[in-house]
């Protein structure tokens, strides 16, 4: 791996990950745990995935200021002229846009950046077929598109949405850019096999790598008043009226994706490429999804944790999160999912791992805002 | 309900309620905690039911040493002198055998004597047709017999052992008593449903009402060094040699139940009489037999402790302990029994109840004593 010429990861860590309560909460969400193990968060991840392709001084990271502090700690390498932090929530266009307005008042509009989930998992064993497409996906950004990595899908996932794959772009330095004739919304199971079968369909990751004046330019036409701000915004950042401005600007910025806002209508109009990326990946969107990651889930209890202190018995398999320091005996429970923390635990199986989300909406309806 | 005559209830308390685990611990057993959610612990609810017949002052309890503190604590209205202290567990004949001569030196030898277990339940709503029961046994005693209320079969249990009925006897004041033909070990499934069928088996629920005199007459024959002990322990009971005595005797007493001690043999020779009782009984041995006790456990989830804390989802059903003061969410579980602790958390299924007993050996022997 080595490190890609003018190339500037970007990072936005936000999102709650309310499926994965009640270790995730909007206090601690999801980017701030280390969900698979490893012993290192899966913000730092990220870190350690991206940093040797861009170097640590040119990982911008965009988050929350409630999260500003956690996010510095968890990485002590970060520069904090790159920690950009939001007032508030505004999507991801507009953080992804912010952190591409400011490398192009850094570094001119042919910087290229990459944006990058916090809180997504990719089999470490992968780091050289994901720095591959990286920079495969890097060098046709260098050519003017707007470029997915499109994962190859490792099962009918109805969860994902999915990047159709069109005619091959015949790039330097980027032999399976491919461009990308459509973006698909999450599909029914059989669609799913169809796209699996197909092989043309890969999972939308959100992974974006773009020239910074062209992603702007992408922005001036499709949402001229979000694109004025933002630069507005970034030609105070580092000077002495950021705040002022933030004040004034960021509070009426449009809220959308920057999959609604660019990728879908530039790939409509031919102007977004695609780079296949044959890792393992991950969005850990729920409990069920990460018991799948978990070594030992399916035929034993995977325990994220301090496995001393817990003891599955009677055929117990699944995931135990041994996060209040109290010992936990699991009985008898297939696919089981326990989540014991210090102020709630939850109790259920990898097949319900999707109404985990209205526990949260439950307990905050309740009265119980302590608990999300 | 009125007092029966010359009459004392012998409550031993003991056990740890393994199959409890992680509510009743060795520390804390299951007698002393509100299984039912009555508000009244299992202890309570047996001085509850009985001070009616015996009266306050004629109600004794055995128990260890450990647990003399928690009992008086339950028990306000327990004479001291009814307290009767262990100085270390010897099976339910030694205690209930030096409840009767005790008895004996204070009452004389026809004082009429009714052991029943703290930990059992009996429905409040049969409190009347339990005390009638205890009525025609004390008659049945006085008689010279020794007496066992057979609990009417709910069900083709095979947890229980079985007493069979034989001819009637007769007596005044009891019309449903007669003779105990047999006891009979935990059958199995099979030969319970015959026992439910034929209608002339019973629960052996443990409850023997005897005069002392008869009972400790019974044990010189049977076990001729326990009665010698028991009574030189008496004996020296309520004067100053007491301690002396017990340091003396008691560690080298039979170890052994009352059942096997007296009830087998004596019934064997036509001794032992059974009075029916038609009321609501378990000895809530696990969390499935204290599930089937509690209203609301098999279409939803029945919270012991504050139902504030418990949230159930997604079909979710069986009993729920919120006893660590934490948020629970249950969800898409049936019969499901998750027991919240401050230091230990067991989830598990009414099916798997039996295995609890395994997960305390688990933990005592990876060292985790102190959560057995």
């Amino acid at each position: 791996m080595s490190r890609l010429e003018g190339f500037s990861a970007v990072v936005p860590a936000g999102g709650a990950g309310t499926r994965l309560w009640p270790l995730s909460r909007a206090s601690s969400p999801k980017f701030l745990h280390d969900l698979t193990g490893t012993g290192r968060t899966l913000l730092q991840g990220t870190w350690d995935r991206l940093v040797p392709l861009c170097g640590p001084d040119r990982l911008l990271l965009v988050t929350g200021g409630a999260h500003a502090g956690a996010v510095t700690g968890q990485l002590p390498g970060l520069l904090e002229r790159n920690l950009l932090v939001e007032p508030s929530p505004r999507d991801s266009m507009a953080a992804i846009g912010l952190a591409a307005a400011v490398l192009a008042e850094r570094e001119g509009p042919d910087a290229v950046l990459g944006s990058f989930a916090a809180d997504h998992v990719i089999a470490a064993t992968d780091a050289e077929v994901f720095a591959d497409a990286v920079a495969q996906a890097v060098a046709t950004a260098r050519e003017g598109f707007v470029v997915t990595i499109g994962i190859e899908p490792a099962s009918p996932a109805t969860g994902f949405g999915y990047v159709r794959s069109g005619e091959p772009l015949d790039v330097a330095g980027a032999p399976l850019a491919r461009r990308a004739a459509e973006f698909v919304e999450k599909p029914d199971e059989e669609t799913a096999r169809a796209y699996l079968a197909g092989g043309q369909h890969r999972w939308n990751a959100g992974m974006f790598v773009v020239r910074a004046g062209v992603l702007l330019d992408h922005l001036a036409t499709q949402l001229p008043p979000l694109h004025d701000g933002l630069r507005e915004v970034a030609a105070a950042w580092d000077g002495p009226s950021r705040r002022d401005v933030l004040e004034r600007v960021w509070p009426v910025l449009t809220r959308i994706a920057i999959d609604h806002a660019i990728a879908e209508p530039v790939a409509a109009a031919g102007g977004v490429a695609v780079v296949p990326g044959a890792f393992g990946w991950d969005d850990v969107g729920d409990w069920d999804s990460l018991a799948a990651l978990l070594p030992g889930a399916a035929q034993g209890v995977a325990v994220l944790g301090d496995p001393a202190l817990v003891h599955a018995a009677g055929g117990a398999s699944g995931v135990v999160v041994a996060g209040a320091g109290r010992a936990v005996s699991v009985v008898g429970l297939p696919d089981a999912v326990v989540v014991d923390t210090p102020d709630a635990l939850l109790v259920t199986t990898r097949a319900h791992a999707q109404a985990v989300r209205a526990e949260v909406a439950a307990w905050r309806d309740g009265g119980r805002t302590d608990l999300v």
